[in-house]
């Protein structure tokens, strides 16, 4: 693997090292070079281009990555950003989780779930000066209000096309802002998901682990109104026609070959403070991932395996096993790892070039003390927090006081809403109440927040809300009985179980919440002004670190260039590219994770057990060797997955996986358990993402599911 | 790796493919062509003869093999093939075990553990036909008594040679016997060991694993009198000056090299019938196991760790854990694998040859179901014979009951006792009454016996035996306090827990033992007619089984003539070859077991807690990238163990492992997990043997251990 051509003594340095980097698309050009030593045979400036091919062809549909995969707005991205909407389309009878689906024709495809949305992005602006502009003066909250109101000012602008959704988003922590105009697709329909037992095989077994056996795809179709705008869903509404799509390759890759993904990367923390990883790892990632698991605990408890409420919460179950996992493997690396005195060494490193010079001394010398101060104050009530935070797992809790908090910003204008609350919003706030209709069983709902309340009741005093103790008689004498009953009468009265009433309170004022008898409203009213007050705080430090950041990271961008070396900006769910090769690792001293699965493993992993019960005609396939078109003779077999080098986080998920002539090769859809702890700092021996091998969906399309309307659809190439 | 040139519908065959193969020496000048492409450099013929160079090196221990390494009867085998010598001299006050030993000088070396004993081979003679002679006629118990009577004979007439041992050795169940000349070295001395920390690194949980980063050798040195002839132990004694010794690699072998591995492999079923390989994986394993860790468990609640009682008792649990572990990865494995049906169709296969001819059909049409109606009746008490079997864990029980054996034995002439009671066995008779005075406590064995006693009482009462119900007071009412009261009463009056009193035993009569008001005494009286019958019954089955095993084998081996393959026995304690390549393999799929670990993977397993407590010292050395002489630049650092496709078994550790020179690159000292069930079938994939790698052994006697004055002994080549 080519290195950065770097002095070996800031090899541990910041900034990019090897294949790590999740670029913008605009800072591909000044790594050409490096792109082409590596395999990538498009031109750089090409993938720079937004609107041009390939990047035109790769969309987001709010948390995960998809590309348009034909000329008829035919979308793939992984099974599992697609569940929701499997789930939202299942029923006891038609099981389509269970079954897999497949629309022969377009009649036959179905809504996606309520909120369901393709964002094809069109424009990319930077709007740094815009953002700024008249602010220096201000400081805390009057600064981070200031932000606010600009990026609203330059959403609206940007929004008043219709049939576009635009964001604004901060790079380096406040260093650049960025204007993101996408067309918003919101007639989003699914045509083709394989079997969960296939999809979604090994399960939260093998959720971030490798080897790994997982067909992770599915497809959508974009819809748009017969004037190639978007639309609601209407049956007269015509397949989206994108200006371009990828090709899928019948060939793959094999090891070694250049890969490249480009996606919406949600959030990395490479140049977060020692302090800062201090912190987040020896208490906040160790409580959450009790916190989740316990709630998982609850939840299995309370919904009984096959039950109707089971399946309700499915997928707040994956969700929350997902990150306990997550933050599970990051601590136990974190443990193995030198991260804390690198990150310590290079702040060192940093700090001696600052004040190497008078006038860098004077620019950047306090910055990094500021910063670590701001971030003690903001985790001051860490314990309280994350329970707080947790108790928004109770959708009655979290409804009442979302619906409350919209009565408050509706008596302001559109543009002094809080951001979630303006007009532009409400399609998404009424979605969430419809989809909460598949998501809430109140008996579970009420386990969660007893059991958090409890853990609430035994924080110290000084950590405890006056308000919330008042409501729920919290006192020095915890009575767990008297708030059971409490409990019970509250789920036994409330009406925002019913989904008219929940939708009937969106348009409803403060003073008819105040005289409102539904005992979660109540809870809202009661809570709300303390919940404000601590906002408020929260914006307050916010803003000041909205100030230090910035000066932080333009302390290590200098720094940098002054070496030669470019900087990405940590991960923001904005558009990115990253490339790197099909590579295996060593997840340990004598073993090497080599960089392809087979058919095989599957059978050989096979319980007949979910979530290793593979469809009895796929190990008929596998027993049989029905490699077909897709067998790959240095590996005797299908492969199944395969392993990269390229930087990805979550939200990458559903990203295409692309080969130097930008051909379909993959989907990323996870990383290595080795890795997870990537988001805080990329280790080119064992950063390793995981891929769906094109030839895996082909051959289970093809000989599984016999999806052909699918095949002929798509270009496929050699 | 190069298969034998067989056609491909044979393959899944008898007899050996690939790297298969326990050879005897004898057989390996037919192999030479074999050898000399896989790349040995000596010559097949050297290898086959045991008194020349190097097979006249390799030595058994009894139970393990080793190796001369120097002029002066310096001897290398596995640290745990010393476990018990090193137990032996260690106390509180000076533990070996923990802090390691090296004998700075010849005055300074230990006496190893009563009754060690090394093995010189000096010849070994074909004697079929002699043991065969005048047997013809018999059967039953009778030729199982003619059988043992003509070894016996042999074996006292090989042995009137002083300082020898002999031992006629039965090949395919009985259709060669060969005579087996050893000298046998009585004075064995302790010369170095490392710690434990080191030699047993990984301990209990990486037995038997890979990833493997043990330490695992031992020194001992062989002493004789000064007329260089065995003898007991004494300070006049001199080292022994083999014919020849093995140098020593500090070059070691890379990926892929050739290596051999000449030893003494103790048993293995790879020609048993379908019906014993049911029989044994349905119910003697999964029963052997459950027993096996319900003993260990019961161990460590008795006897506290750290206590004087646990450290008498670590070398049985170890044994205990060995082969629970192994019979539990057997199980794991068979349930994965097609053994069973592989084992008929190669029986059908034979079948169908000889049904093919009706000489054949005549000669051996009825053996396989005879063999099988024999194997159905030895297994009809195996509930009750596997209790009474692990019985013998209790030493009070069963000291009294071989004591009480050893009194009528004596009575009748030598040549008529059982073997094991004859005037040669008393020397290790004697011993084995000694060492337990360190491995016996009273506390253990009464909960061992107890135990077991408890299970043998809820047998159906068809199982149980009359003599044995009746001592204990088992009848249907069962009753465990009244059987708890025994017991305490019988171990507290016992004297058989002193060695004086236990030695005193060894010269007394029937009539003594009848007239005994020792318990277990007893016991041992009461039971021994009963034991008497049930051993009748059993040698009537196994004089039938002598029969109709070597028609089965006869027909295997001529059947594999025809196809032009040789057949090697299954191993049975007697000296082997076997050889192979340095090679991974692939645990799963998705995954590759590359064939070398490294010092580093020893830091990344430490915990600081036993097993993965790596000397302080070592760990520093490691993190200093100290590899000194033995740095390897392939893998940038010094390797520590190695895989390797060689057939081996228990009994085959210590095995000095050697490359195409015969120079000793390693110790063989286990096999990994998913080979334990090559035992009964060899699987080229997956079958791969663990040594630990001589420049690991090197660097830790040098760097760590400092044992300059045995490297400068040994012969150390590049």
């Amino acid at each position: 693997m080519k290195k950065w051509l770097l002095p070996a003594a800031i090899a541990a340095s910041f900034g990019a090292q090897a294949d790590e980097g999740m670029w913008q698309p605009h800072q591909l050009p000044a790594l050409a070079d490096v792109l082409k030593a590596k395999g990538m045979e498009i031109s750089a400036d090409n993938i720079s281009k937004l609107t041009e091919f390939p990047m035109n062809a790769v969309i987001s549909l709010g948390g995960c990555t998809a590309s348009f995969v034909s000329p008829k707005g035919l979308v793939v991205t992984n099974h599992h950003c697609a569940y929701g909407s499997i789930q939202y389309n299942s029923t006891a009878d038609n099981n389509l989780l269970a079954n897999g689906f497949l629309a022969k024709s377009l009649d036959e495809e179905l809504p996606a779930a309520p909120g369901s949305r393709i964002y094809v992005t069109e424009a990319i602006t930077d709007v740094t000066a815009k953002v700024n502009d008249g602010l220096d003066k201000l400081s805390g909250e009057a600064f981070y209000k200031g932000v606010e109101a600009k990026e609203k000012a330059l959403v609206a602008e940007c929004e008043q096309e219709k049939g576009y959704s635009c964001k604004v988003y901060s790079f380096h922590g406040g260093l650049e802002y960025y204007l993101v105009k996408q067309m918003e697709i919101r007639d989003v329909r699914l045509v083709h998901n394989p079997a969960a037992s296939v999809g979604k095989y090994g399960g939260d077994v093998d959720n971030w682990m490798w080897p790994r056996h997982t067909g992770d795809y599915s497809f959508y179709r974009a819809y748009v109104g017969k004037d190639g705008k978007p639309a609601d869903f209407s049956k007269d509404n015509v397949p989206f026609e994108p200006k371009s799509f990828l090709k899928v390759s019948a060939k793959g890759v094999q090891d070694g070959d250049f890969v490249m993904v480009a996606g919406y990367p949600g959030r990395t923390n490479r140049y977060r403070s020692a302090s800062e990883v201090a912190n987040q790892f020896a208490s906040n990632y160790p409580q959450s991932k009790q916190l989740r698991e316990d709630i998982i605990s609850l939840i299995k408890q309370t919904a009984a395996a096959g039950s109707d409420e089971r399946i309700k919460y499915e997928s707040t179950l994956a969700s929350l096993a997902n990150y306990a996992k997550n933050f599970g493997s990051m601590l136990e690396f974190y443990g193995k790892s030198s991260m804390l005195d690198d990150r310590k060494a290079r702040e060192a490193e940093l700090n001696r070039w600052i004040s190497a010079d008078a006038k860098r001394q004077a620019k950047y010398g306090q910055t990094l003390a500021t910063l670590d101060q701001l971030v003690a104050q903001s985790n001051q009530h860490l314990d309280r927090d994350l329970l707080l935070y947790y108790m928004g797992y109770s959708y009655a809790k979290d409804t009442a006081e979302r619906l409350y908090r919209l009565a408050h910003e509706k008596a302001k204008s559109d543009m002094d809403r809080e951001p979630g609350y303006q007009e532009r919003d409400m399609e998404r706030f009424k979605a969430s109440l419809e989809r909460m209709e598949r998501r809430y069983a109140p008996s579970v709902d009420k386990a969660i927040l007893l059991e958090l309340l409890k853990r609430y009741a035994a924080l110290p005093a000084e950590q405890r809300l006056a308000d919330l103790d008042k409501f729920f008689g919290i006192d020095k004498k915890f009575d767990e009985k008297k708030l059971v009953k409490q409990l019970d009468k509250m789920y036994g009265a409330t009406q925002l179980g019913d989904k008219d009433m929940r939708l009937a309170w969106m348009d409803k004022s403060v003073a008819d919440f105040k005289a409102s008898k539904d005992p979660f409203i109540q809870l809202a009213v009661a809570t709300f002004d303390g919940t404000m007050a601590r906002e408020q705080e929260e914006k307050r430090l916010e803003g000041e670190l909205l100030k230090v950041r910035p000066a932080y990271m333009e302390a290590i961008i200098a720094y940098n260039k002054e070496l030669g070396k470019p900087v990405y900006a940590d991960a923001n769910s904005s558009l990115r590219v990253t490339y790197g090769n099909v590579k295996g690792y060593s997840p340990k001293d004598g073993m090497f994770a080599v960089p392809f699965t087979r058919l095989e493993g599957i059978t050989a992993k096979d319980t007949g057990v979910d979530p290793f019960d593979a469809p009895k005609k796929e190990l008929e396939l596998i027993n049989a060797k029905q490699y077909g078109d897709f067998h790959v003779k240095s590996l005797d077999s299908v492969p199944v997955n395969f392993l990269s080098t390229v930087d990805t986080t979550g939200g990458n998920s559903g990203s295409p996986t692309l080969n130097g002539r930008a051909e379909l090769v993959g989907l990323l859809f996870d990383g290595v358990y080795e890795s997870i702890i990537g988001d805080w700092a990329y280790d080119d021996n064992i950063n390793r993402s995981i891929h769906v091998d094109s030839r895996y969906m082909l051959w289970v399309m093809k000989y599984l599911d016999h999806a052909d309307n699918l095949l002929a659809e798509m270009d496929i190439v050699e």
